[in-house]
């Protein structure tokens, strides 16, 4: 019979795992020009192989990792209602154009003219094409949701490639999209979505964070990354220490610091002729960071913007965008600016009399008492400054949190850890069908803008991410989920016939009922096996050797050094069942 | 448990298979700028989308086909020991500067930099790529065969993209890649996957022969290509109307004609003005264009090439090239060359006194009697030439052949027929491993090349050709093997509750026995439902409507007209076992 089930028996039946017919190349040395475990490990165990740099080529043992991956992908999400197709990497320039995405990415973005010289991208995402197909093939509300997702090599041209898989020019990505017809079923898919997500991270053994997240430059309005906490990672997270808050420090909040309730001094103007930096000031007054209003101030398209928060805190530029709405050019402001709007030197900038087109005023400053600023006059700074009686402003969060802030949601100590994004779901909302015009006509006769939700994991980095939290000094760990084989038979001399019976008749048991198993068929030493066994991190190894003599064969488990023996005769049920 | 079976039955399970969440945008209207069938059908089931010239998009039930393809590509060729991997698309200009094709290619090669201006080629084959992987990994015979294969999107900027997925600028492909240490090892990987490509075309019910063929400029010793004849075919095929024989016409043979026993006349120089082609000659002569020996003159790397042929036939420049060797430039001498070479003016060539370098005889003329050709004297004809007593030469085929021609295999006719090329596989032998110095140590400890052999299957293309095979009015008739889906149940009414419960029982027992089943749950007429049906092919449709009353329902294969009532209890049962 044909059929689904019939066609991957098939595969599995005709499969050779034998390591002579496999090409897993292994490497006993420790490549020198590689900085991470992860990095080195799958190039040791035979399971990439670089082009170029950033270009990796997936080696059969790779390969199957990553088809493990996807298709717990495809299970959780084809149960979450979506469906599979693909795209074409080429992108022509005009779908980008319409989105308004052409000229706003940058080098990041590989691009070719074709023979006639028009332009395309290689794909770094698609929300384009899959808006413009379900734009042309939409019309209707009863069309809708849409649910579409694809497994497909993307491009992005890295300026620096680096970590192996972890960021690479060209890599394999999950992406996602669903397309509702209002806010309410797109926060429906949303969710899902994350709880799909969730249970793949968690079928492959990852340990991970759910954060929120700001999104790139096309600014969505909510979005959730996925974060594996890791030196090597890229982005700043902020962990709860009890709750389950985290977030991406560029838009992580915390409580306000509190002050001491304390009388309101008199506003006094003090000659600071030397002390200019809140290190000089601090000197100066003989008083810590937390006293100052230290103000900062920027430039958006024209305007000034002034931002004061504490002197021992740092301006969050991503929270004073926000603030001020969508700008073009933002920046610090240059010290002609500075001069023109504090009418003094460099270093005298405070809220009180400043000319700012738009003054924030970060709410730790409004709660605060007696605060030292400066005076917007050459060489003076004031004392006893407050909030209400001596300046105005718009208060709001304008600080980057740090390690020991307290949680916004519970208050415990906020901690800062680096990670590595391996998931993000954000909804972009009406953005993209503004943009390209996707519209449908509603039930009641309207026509509105089709709501996109997007939802990506890179798969070669979820496999690298899954190694660095996997390995000792011998080699991967692997989760069984993930594992390229569940279980590896090692025939110790293959000049033993019983042995090679022993080991050929446990394997075929195993592969007929359905266990993906490896057996080192290869002449080759009894260490050189066990090395590479260990290497390649397969969670079960049964070693087929001395002990045939009593009837038994060795199992070994990749995650403990415990070693059991157990009949030969009944090896692989009692295999399969401790698979279970 | 894990493994192989369970993940795939996992994803039978949970994949639902509702036509109101699988995105199969039907069409009724025949789209206008499309020029065949398949490509009018792949648009009209929603199989595929196209985003630019040469650019489609797989929607889900194109992507079923392919991947059910796939799947039994892969089954053939785990079968003959090739094991899968991934490369990427993006590869590094090196290493086809090394392997000598990054001049060669032209225009049809997609060529990017990346931000540093390092050159790239997106990949339209990735002999370089396993060639380069190989060499750095096995250095002695003992780790040979290596036999690896990938399916990948490949890129060509096609000068003009048409004909649907036949002639695209982005595709996909499977291809593969067998290392051998010797030529006899090579015979053998090339033999097994000849009958492994035979396997899968076999399976994917398309009606294909086998062609000998010449390899592109690459010029591999030896190559097979599987066609499909069809009109709009890119390539000539000569095949035998009686037996097995089928060649590319650019090498294909024929028997030479016979001539009739004859007296050899006396050589005579005939005046013939105003007559310099074989027409003008046919009525001064009054004599068919098999008397005559036409002659043509080629350059070859600045050396003079002379072709005679009957003046019936043309010559085959395939084979005088491959007569000649290797040469980097050729075509057609320029009169000033004809004028040198002859010493006459252009129209009075002949094989008698010619002044050429290379002299090359058609067996036809070394066995044609009496024959009229140029006397290389302007004005002037010889009558009653004959190869041996007046002119000599290196003899050979030289000729093309053409329909009715005799099989060189069994001298029935022959017939030209166009066709597409479905799958290729050719011997590059030792080529790109002595420009990339892909060598290992052999068993006499001397360091020898590796041998290649190459494997290709347009998959996307091999859907269309299935297509163009399979189809009526209606729309497509699946092969079982690459349908979509296996069985369409359809209810009728969605208001009779019965129908729709027997219809969802019928659809969740197929999917436990692991058909693999549509149901048209959607709320849509059932004129629009039986039209989609017959559109979208699939191979057995079982219909749910007014005869449930009396407890039955219809079965109908696509490729038949029959209907035949059926046990709605036994229904799912009767069906599967109909698909055994």
């Amino acid at each position: 019979m044909a059929g689904f089930l019939c066609l991957y028996n098939k595969i599995a039946e005709v499969m050779q795992m034998r390591f002579s017919k496999m090409f897993i190349p292994t490497k006993r040395e420790i490549p020198t020009d590689v900085e991470i475990e992860s990095h080195k490990l799958m190039i040791r165990s035979g399971m990439i192989k670089k082009s170029a740099s950033g270009i990796y080529n997936q080696l059969p043992l790779g390969l199957k990792v990553e088809r493990k991956i996807e298709n717990i992908i495809k299970e959780e999400v084809e149960d979450a209602d979506f469906r599979e197709m693909l795209c074409s990497a080429l992108i022509p320039s005009e779908l980008w154009q319409e989105s308004g995405r052409w000229a706003r990415r940058g080098a990041e973005m590989f691009r070719l003219e074709d023979r006639t010289g028009k332009e395309f991208c290689l794909g770094p995402t698609h929300e384009e094409v899959f808006t413009d197909i379900v734009r042309q093939e939409v019309s209707s509300y009863k069309q809708l949701p849409v649910k579409l997702y694809q497994i497909q090599s993307k491009y992005r041209d890295e300026k620096k490639p680096r970590f192996g898989a972890i960021r690479t020019k060209s890599f394999t990505m999950f992406d996602a999209y669903s397309f509702d017809k209002d806010e309410e079923s797109l926060n429906k898919s949303y969710e899902e979505m994350i709880a799909a997500f969730k249970r793949i991270f968690d079928r492959c053994g990852v340990k991970y964070s759910l954060v929120e997240a700001e999104s790139g430059i096309e600014g969505a309005p909510s979005s959730i990354e996925f974060m594996v906490k890791s030196e090597i990672g890229e982005d700043e997270l902020a962990i709860c220490s009890d709750c389950t808050y985290a977030a991406n420090r560029e838009s992580a909040e915390c409580m306000p610091r509190e002050f001491e309730a304390e009388e309101l001094g008199t506003l006094e103007e003090v000659h600071t002729p030397d002390a200019r930096t809140i290190k000089d000031l601090e000197e100066f007054f003989g008083a810590e960071g937390n006293r100052f209003a230290k103000t900062i101030i920027y430039y958006a398209d024209g305007k000034t913007v002034t931002v004061v928060v504490r002197g021992d805190r740092e301006v969050n530029e991503n929270k004073v965008k926000r603030a001020i709405g969508e700008v073009e050019e933002f920046g610090l402001a240059t010290d002609e600016m500075v001069k023109d709007v504090t009418g003094s030197e460099v270093g005298f900038a405070g809220p009180i009399g400043i000319n700012s087109d738009i003054l924030l005023i970060d709410e730790e400053i409004a709660n605060g008492k007696n605060l030292i600023t400066g005076a917007n006059k050459t060489g003076y700074h004031f004392k006893n400054a407050n909030f209400g009686r001596d300046f105005e402003g718009t208060v709001g969060d304008f600080r980057n949190v740090r390690e020991g802030d307290k949680c916004p949601k519970c208050g415990a100590p906020l901690k800062i850890r680096r990670g590595i994004e391996i998931g993000h779901i954000f909804k972009a909302g009406q953005k993209f069908s503004e943009n390209m015009n996707a519209m449908y006509r509603s039930e009641e006769e309207t026509d509105e803008y089709i709501h996109l939700g997007c939802y990506e994991i890179g798969t070669e980095r979820l496999t690298a991410t899954i190694i660095e939290q996997n390995f000792d000094a011998d080699g991967i760990v692997w989760p069984l989920s993930v594992a390229p084989f569940e279980v590896e038979i090692i025939p110790v001399n293959l000049k033993n016939e019983d042995v090679v019976n022993t080991a050929e008749r446990i394997y075929k048991e195993l592969k007929l009922m359905g266990v993906d198993v490896l057996i080192d068929d290869r002449d080759a030493r009894p260490g050189t096996k066990f090395k590479d066994s260990d290497l390649i991190g397969i969670p079960v190894r049964i070693t087929v050797g001395r002990d045939l003599k009593e009837g038994l064969v060795e199992m070994k488990f990749r995650n403990s050094e415990e070693r059991e023996l157990i009949s030969a005769v009944d090896a692989a049920e009692i295999v399969r069942d401790r698979l279970l």
